[in-house]
């Protein structure tokens, strides 16, 4: 064997080991016993505490030394593989284990304190949680010239900065703050009511999921707090919730999770188990469920298709017609909760989680204030108040596993589904059409061959701009918005 | 630390890495989606491969040279890992991932083969399977004077040999059969008949479960093809199916595998995660499920007390008198399947697997002579044909997975059970009056406290002398049978 192929059988084994470590958090998110917490913190310590030392192994930087590569693939697979023996031997395996540990537990503890509307019983833990990944991300940025915060950002999209992010929010605030302003000018179109039985929504999500292309063969659709898409390969699993009132909440939830899922589905299946055989970033994975959830899926064609379904899933619901139902899907609202947001709206909830956390990490905040911090800010940009915990600080799970450094990459994923949208509509000039037959095989297609068959051959941006033709811009999402909502209030 | 510590916190990382591969051999048998059947085979195979290079790592030798025990658990916990070292260096690594890479498949392609009806589409991979255990058996004799077969066994019963059991199954066949023959000389009891709604003998099954003292905090039900166990610690699942015509095979897989799972949960919290925390053998821990099912489910005071939640559950059941649905309950019939057999044909099931198994691993049969060995003699052993694969060999997972050496411990379980059962009553004379009002907390506190939370501290044939105060032996369970039976059937 050569020293490639000696590498490429070493990490497929660590990615058939990181693949199980996946598994064991939908495990515990899903069908987990509420009393198997504590014991789940030490297996998944211990499994991390393999990869860690997997990752970290002198023998992968013998073989990067000595290895060539075939062909560009192969140059692709020494690079990510590269960047991450390069992450682990950074991070202490003991910290890496704790963190394992600890944000394990932490999971559960925030989950009771969300129900239990209370921020002092998850305060504790999220400060242990926050004083580890400080520790994480100096250990990281050392010898880099960046800050803790971009550090951590690496782990997410790699290359980005707090500083061009700051950049980017500010040149979408001031289009998106006038935006809003002009729709709550106007009269609020009605929502949908009645009492949507949880079980046929169910049934509906599922026909959803179908639709966009989600292969049940490879996957499976649960119920969970917070909805998600975990798995790469031939076992990409999602999960929804559902509110009887808000039928709504748990479509969209699986158009988005779908989204996620049908980008794994669709990698080249010569990558599965290999560095390559997961999406290009966190920001190009959340262009796709993005795009499949509002760009197709909000749009006026396919509401029209659904408020079809709607009516043969529920007979008994009084639905408006097609028009009054796009405009109660893109409903412009007051609310908390930054997963039942609007597309308006959604940037506002990303960039106070984006100050905020990244004044954690670099020490500018303490999590002792972060509840004020976060009520303060929310307040002021969004006109009113938090009314309790679940719906202000509490409300998601990433911060409780973690996950600083990932938020801002939902709203680089509306930009990138900004500049993919333009480019769809120029080259499928019918799409409309086949939306509104509930057709999404043309942007299928066009995705997968574009963009979602290379996995991370190649880095996330030069991958988006591949897939277009065009400059990477925030302008094509900003133009979306204004003649979207544009046109559905009048303005 | 000491270098005994040291062993200890080595060997809590390795158990919870084993506990991660349970996990997801559960995963496998009730939500994994079809198509990610190969991938897990190698996700297994990685596992299997980290587990099989920590437990034959030197530092163990060296750690086990130095280790001082503290106390008697300590002992018990450097002879376990010992026997554990000990084994793991004798199978090349190379061939413990390729047994649970193979094993993986051919769990699929059994379930497959048996909704076919198709032996031959079986066979293929069955033959790789027997090829690979008899590979590792020969590495685990070697050296040791023991055959093929008496190696693998000592992975489920330590220390037992076929002979012994071959000795065993000797004296117990002639009780049995005359047993079987004066019943079948009597008139059969009505089975139960009807249509009992699946969804309702789930939540009966649950109520069971509860009643055996199962807990819902540590554990969960689910369905698969084969009713099992799997877990240990704060993390212990079962599962059942159902079948519309026949409410018992629900019930009483549940409260079968119920008491593999309280077993399990009731060993001390301190061995948890351990190489004590788990029972101490598969032979004691079948003891644990037959009492559980057969001595205490499928007595006449249970029974009595299970109609009355049977009718509650089933209101427009047609269900007989007490006597009739305790005579429906322990019917012996005619049939095919070992887990839907009764408690005097049972061990008859067990023998021919076990002449089986022993002649596949011995290299005296071929696979391709299985089937036909397996309807010959089913039908000279219960005097009637199998009529397809999936009542014939095809009927258990076991043999897919590689488990050679497991069956035979179904039969010493049911020796076990006898034992403690006899000693049950003689210490417990109010069991009957219990056991009629569906209270099994005096059974219960009697085996936590005699036997369960022990777990693996003591050997186990010495575990079962010292719960019971008695020399081990058959007669028990025979003379339990004889008597059982004798009344029920009039002889």
């Amino acid at each position: 064997m050569t020293p490639f192929d000696e590498l490429m059988a070493f990490q497929r084994e660590t990615e058939a080991l990181a693949a199980i470590a996946g598994r064991l958090g939908w495990d515990q998110e899903t069908v987990m016993p509420r009393g198997a917490a504590a014991q789940r913190g030490e297996e998944m310590a211990a499994i991390e505490g393999v990869l860690h030392a997997r990752r970290s192994d002198p023998r992968l930087g013998d073989w990067l030394a000595a290895a060539e590569a075939p062909d560009a693939a192969g140059a692709a697979q020494l690079r990510e593989i590269a960047r991450a023996h390069a992450r682990a031997r950074k991070v202490p395996a003991r910290l890496a284990q704790r963190l394992a540990q600890v944000t394990s537990q932490a999971q559960g503890t925030w989950a009771e304190a969300r129900a239990a509307e209370d921020f002092a019983a998850f305060r504790p833990v999220l400060e242990e949680v926050v004083a580890l990944k400080r520790e994480e991300a100096g250990a990281l940025a050392e010898g880099t010239g960046r800050d803790a915060y971009d550090a951590l950002l690496d782990d997410y999209e790699p290359g980005l900065t707090g500083a061009e992010i700051a950049r980017m929010f500010d040149a979408m605030r001031p289009r998106l703050t006038a935006l809003r302003a002009a729709i709550f000018e106007r009269a609020e179109p009605a929502a949908l009511s009645g009492d949507f039985d949880t079980g046929r929504q169910m049934d509906l999500a599922r026909e959803m999921a179908t639709t966009f292309g989600y292969d049940w063969g490879r996957g499976r659709l649960d119920k969970a707090v917070h909805p998600f898409c975990e798995g790469s390969g031939a076992d990409v699993r999602i999960t929804t919730r559902t509110d009887p009132a808000d039928p709504f909440n748990c479509l969209y939830s699986v158009i988005h999770e779908a989204g996620h899922a049908v980008y794994e589905q669709m990698i080249a299946p010569e990558y599965a188990l290999t560095a390559l055989g997961q999406g290009a970033s966190m920001g190009v994975h959340e262009s796709q469920s993005r795009l499949f959830e509002n760009q197709l899926g909000r749009s006026r064609a396919f509401c029209g298709w659904l408020r079809g379904r709607m009516a043969a899933t529920f007979p008994g619901a009084a639905l408006p017609d097609e028009d009054a139902f796009h405009a109660a899907v893109n409903r412009v609202h007051r609310g908390h909760i930054r997963t039942e947001s609007d597309e308006v709206q959604y940037n506002l909830h990303i960039m106070l989680r984006f100050d905020l956390e990244r004044a954690l990490m670099l020490g500018t905040l303490d999590v002792a204030d972060l509840e004020s911090a976060w009520n303060e800010r929310f307040a002021a940009d969004f006109g009113y108040g938090v009314d309790r915990p679940s719906n202000g600080c509490l409300q998601d799970v990433h911060w409780s596993v973690g996950l600083f450094g990932y938020f801002p990459t939902y709203a680089l994923g509306n930009v990138y589904a900004g500049c993919l949208h333009a480019a769809l509509r120029r080259d499928l000039p019918d799409l409309d059409a086949a939306l509104a037959q509930g057709d999404l095989s043309p942007a299928r297609d066009w995705l997968r061959e574009r963009l979602q068959r290379h996995g991370r051959l190649f880095e996330p941006r030069d991958l988006i701009t591949r897939a277009t033709g065009d400059a990477l811009s925030e302008e094509p999402l900003l133009s979306y918005l204004e003649a979207k909502f544009g046109a559905l209030y009048g303005l």
